[in-house]
């Protein structure tokens, strides 16, 4: 920065909102494509059936029902098998890891957002119980980080949805509008029928009646019964979910193969269920007034009423909430002022279902996310809750299929505040704030007392090392200095070609301590730190010399430009194996000061461990030195990284203090 | 926190929501309070006013409008000169300072808290074109400061207005929500006529139509125009703003009578154009429909139709927006389908007229907020513009004025997510967001070029050491050692009482850093740091020794509870005369190692000066230690405060660095 002119800075400036708004736009075509291509595959799949069922060839809807639903399931566990292990799943852990700092390989890479966009797909048009907002959320944070050449932006994006970082909050709000504009103008299109299929599916809003403005006491108990019990079957859910989860590593870890064999029965099951339960539940008699106007019941298109092996005039409610897109079933469910619409036992069942096959499908190999089956079950939840306290409180059933989502969306996820926004933005409806919060409030506190929020316990499984924003209880009675792992490695600030290298390749150290010694110091001090990276191409250019002397930085910046050390965009960069050495030029020297960081972070050895984990994470380090406390000692005692920091670690060095 | 036991963390955390709620619930009615009192005395006035001019007795109605207004004006100033001087102006930058860490006295004292509620009230009532939101945020914190005994939680608060803080995040999300129903539940009994002349003027809300799903190239080409045309504006009203404070804290700092005399000027000032500019505007025929209906005109109530010298069956269009209160001047401005209300020179004159008096009130010895003003004038110009192009955009002008108040808000305030998130609360819409993020996006952008915002300069110009998120350009230049200033008192681990209360009672310094000398370390080092307060309590305490040996901690948590170091609730704490100390007393020794910060944050001292600022502000310290790079030197070379790191500072240090 300090050798740039204003000129360079402006284009700098003009870029970071280029890049912004094209992240947006780009991810709004793919929500708007994604929301298509399922409309119109689900749309074509269910249409056909319904078809078939008006013809009574019963047999040959299954069939084919079940056929094509394992066919598109199949598609994408091969997709996610053999092309991107890394998409299958939410995808929202590993971008929140990536937030926290974690760089794992492959969580952003361009055959993992190939995959995570057809996937989700087919796995939603699949008819499995799971949505497409996680996989967008990652999507979009795969497109960010293709564009900005290997992740210096990344935004995660959902419908409108914002994550709130402070540092980029502002750019992340416009780039958000835009997507949202790009995919409503889209849509807007699409609604003068030029889409095929695409019917009034593509943003989920919810119309629900909100003209109650005061609440009786009854009302509130009603609602904080329904925020406690959906606090404690969300914590059921984390609790089942993980262990699930754990079941189905033992068989992911198999090969391909058994990803697919995996995925295809879980779909069979989903099928049959979808199918199944509509077949044993009974007719209701369409209500009178909506039988006339000919909307009761629904063929061929997405409704309320669907007409499943019933007489006219007549409409299965199971079917419209399981032969539907997951979106119409919510849509569905939501809908204030049809009390009458679903039965007790029927909402019992639906539940039962949906909360069921939503555990058991997260775990397969297919892009999934996790919002759409736990606000299903949640508002089939809240619906039930709200029939039968029907009698004590006024509110409408479809308030209270709401609530029950929101206390779900809580009990299970715990980010409150972002649930909330969602919930907000899906109904449009802020006088229902007050409802939402309380719920979310009394959910996320009761679910709290039993275990932690799902996406929390799958970073965890999943080995991530996740910084958490408090530092552990037990790292207040341990000092840096317990912590660093022993032995240090470290260069001269004048280092022989050969050392380099040989450490380079001995280590998989990415930071190394760099001391100046004699002659250039009178007592070995810390100089600074050189990241792995930076030396591979300074080694590559070879600005080598004969005797340990200083070259000094313009010799360096003579062969090398500062954009040479930036990380480059895709792949792992240059390894040791890549630099081609003779053996003279192993035997001379290079000189390290330019390339060092002269103001690394340190904490004294006996610096309590918590208070550097809190330095570590809220400066967003990556290396951090330990220096000693008393002088006469090397001036670096070691490195503290992210794993250093991590329970598990300190669990394994000190096996009593996490008992205290 | 290691010492305890379950139950006292489980005590610890329900007396913070307890806390939380009780802060909410004491805001709310405070907020529902001042509401009250508003618009009884305002109504009041306007009423009585309106009545004498029904009798065409003009003058007496002059005289009692401009006598009433005066003398509530003088009393608030009165008020805010004699009791609470701290009280006056917005309050929103103390705040701000406030959460940045500074702790400046007074800010949130009980006299403060006192003077902003009452003030506030007369200042409004007084027809001053001024807000009550900035002062509502100050009395949230005040109130949460005074609960929480001396600040250990507060929140800013007004309608619904969320401070983004994300630790305490969640706990002021239900803190507000409970605030916000507090107020709605109040409001909602008011409505059935129980509060005096309590109108519909309790909450704003807004009904702009929004039904306007798809805009035109000309609309969007509008939108920009009266966005960057506002964010000029906007930047220039900060820059006039600054000039007149600096003339007004010239008048203020001659004493309290002059701030009076200032604020009575100011009223007078006012109200004549109140009532001089509707005066001077002709009058305009209904809308034969209102007519018909008695709408129009609308005597001795709110309304938009008033009826001022006109004859029946007219109104006078200024008087609509001068002689009401703001909050119904704004949502006469805001009213959509009322095309051919205001015309093009009367809007002129108010928006002229508003902004000027906005300008000028802004500085004078009464709590004032410059939402409504800025809103008022932004409401206006966006009309006036809206007018104007009105032949070539579809769009109402009631949603032009929409979009004016928050391009004026995003030129003058700059905080855009929060002006978004308000401008949302206020008009319960969310299908306006891509036009508001639009507007505050380009006026933002536009402000921008020219100067900070509004808050920031207030901030700046009352001298309170406010730390920028990112550290300036010119201390990358330097490193930590530049800018300590010597020379560094430092204590022995054990030193003896008299040079510890000379050294208090010689230096204002909060923090000393404490070394470990001879016989206890062969060597000096850094032994950690005391805080003035802790030393003082453990000088009372007087666990002296008659030899230079330690104590132990042991020795001094017999005499003292931890609790006993919290900082006190009020006032300014223990000073040094208040010690009672012997002679015999002052010539014996004390251990520091009990009170000592064991584990102080640490910078080498050449850490480029930049870096040591971010470690600085992001952990919220308020000392740092700057420990020498090369041993043989003593352990530390001085101590960072916060202070050290304003750029005023700096530049008087390092004359040229600051202008490279």
């Amino acid at each position: 920065w300090r050798s740039r002119g204003k000129l360079q800075i402006f284009h700098y400036q003009i870029l970071k909102w280029v890049l912004a708004l094209l992240v947006g736009l780009i991810v709004g075509l793919i929500g708007f494509f994604n929301n298509i291509a399922v409309e119109n595959i689900a749309g074509f799949k269910l249409l056909l059936t319904t078809n078939l069922m008006l013809q009574n060839r019963y047999k040959a809807a299954f069939l084919w029902f079940i056929s094509c639903n394992a066919m598109l399931a199949a598609a994408a566990a091969a997709l996610c098998a053999y092309f991107g292990p890394a998409a299958a799943g939410s995808g929202i852990p590993e971008v929140k890891a990536y937030l926290n700092g974690v760089d794992a390989p492959s969580i952003l890479a361009p055959s993992t957002l190939f995959v995570k966009i057809v996937g989700s797909i087919f796995g939603v048009s699949a008819g499995f119980v799971l949505g497409k907002e996680g996989p967008m959320v990652h999507t979009g944070a795969c497109v960010a980080s293709f564009l900005g050449q290997g992740g210096s932006r990344k935004y995660g994006f959902t419908w409108n949805w914002l994550r709130w970082r402070s540092a980029l909050l502002w750019r992340t709000f416009s780039t958000t509008a835009v997507a949202a504009m790009v995919l409503r103008s889209l849509i807007e299109y699409c609604r003068s029928g030029n889409c095929g299929l695409f019917g009034k599916g593509g943003l989920i809003m919810f119309d629900v009646s909100s003209q109650v403005t005061s609440y009786t006491t009854m009302d509130l108990a009603a609602v904080v019964l329904l925020a406690i019990v959906g606090g404690l079957l969300g914590a059921l859910f984390n609790f089942l979910l993980n262990r699930i989860l754990r079941v189905y590593s033992y068989i992911n870890e198999k090969g391909a193969p058994y990803k697919i064999i995996l995925t295809v029965v879980i779909s069979l099951v989903t099928s049959c269920c979808s199918f199944g339960l509509p077949w044993l539940t009974a007719c209701t008699p369409c209500p009178p007034e909506l039988a006339a106007s000919g909307h009761c019941p629904t063929i061929g298109r997405s409704g309320n009423f669907k007409n499943f092996r019933c007489p006219p005039g007549q409409y299965n409610a199971m079917a419209s909430l399981f032969l539907n897109t997951n979106d119409d079933a919510i849509r569905n469910l939501f809908s204030g002022g049809t009390e009458s619409e679903f039965g007790v036992p029927m909402l019992l069942a639906f539940f039962t279902a949906v909360y069921s096959l939503g555990l058991v499908t997260y775990g397969v190999a297919v892009p999934s996310g996790l919002f759409i089956p736990v606000i299903l079950s949640g508002a089939s939840f809240g619906r039930l809750l709200g029939k039968l306290l029907g009698a004590l409180t006024g509110l409408d059933t479809g308030l209270f299929a709401l609530l029950g989502a929101a206390s779900f969306l809580g009990g299970t996820m715990r980010m409150t505040v972002s649930v909330c926004v969602i919930l907000l933005e899906l109904t449009n409806d802020l006088l229902l704030l007050p409802l939402i919060m309380l719920v979310l409030l009394v959910s996320k506190t009761v679910a709290d007392c039993f275990n932690k929020g799902v996406y929390e316990q799958m970073v965890r499984m999943k080995g991530l090392p996740y910084l958490e924003a408090h530092a552990e209880p037990c790292m207040r009675s341990l000092v840096a200095g317990d912590v660093v792992s022993a032995p240090l490695i470290a260069f001269s600030s004048v280092e022989s070609v050969g050392t380099v290298v040989d450490t380079l390749r001995r280590t998989g150290h990415n930071g190394f301590p760099v001391i100046e010694d004699a002659p250039f110091a009178p007592e070995p001090e810390l100089c600074g730190l050189v990241l792995r990276s930076h030396l591979l191409v300074l080694l590559r250019a070879k600005t080598f010399t004969a005797d340990r002397v200083k070259t000094g930085a313009a010799e360096v910046f003579r062969k090398l430009a500062p954009f040479d050390f930036a990380k480059p965009g895709s792949g792992k960069g240059l390894t040791v194996d890549d630099l081609d050495l003779t053996e003279e030029e192993m035997a001379m020297y290079v000189d390290l000061h330019p390339i060092a960081n002269r103001s690394p972070y340190t904490v004294v050895e006996n610096m309590s461990l918590a208070k550097a984990a809190v330095l570590f994470r809220q400066l967003g380090l990556r290396h951090m030195c330990v220096v000693p406390r008393t002088p006469g000692r090397p001036p670096v005692v070691g490195i503290l990284t992210r794993h250093d920091f991590m329970p598990g670690y300190i669990r394994g060095l000190f096996p009593n203090v996490l008992r205290e």
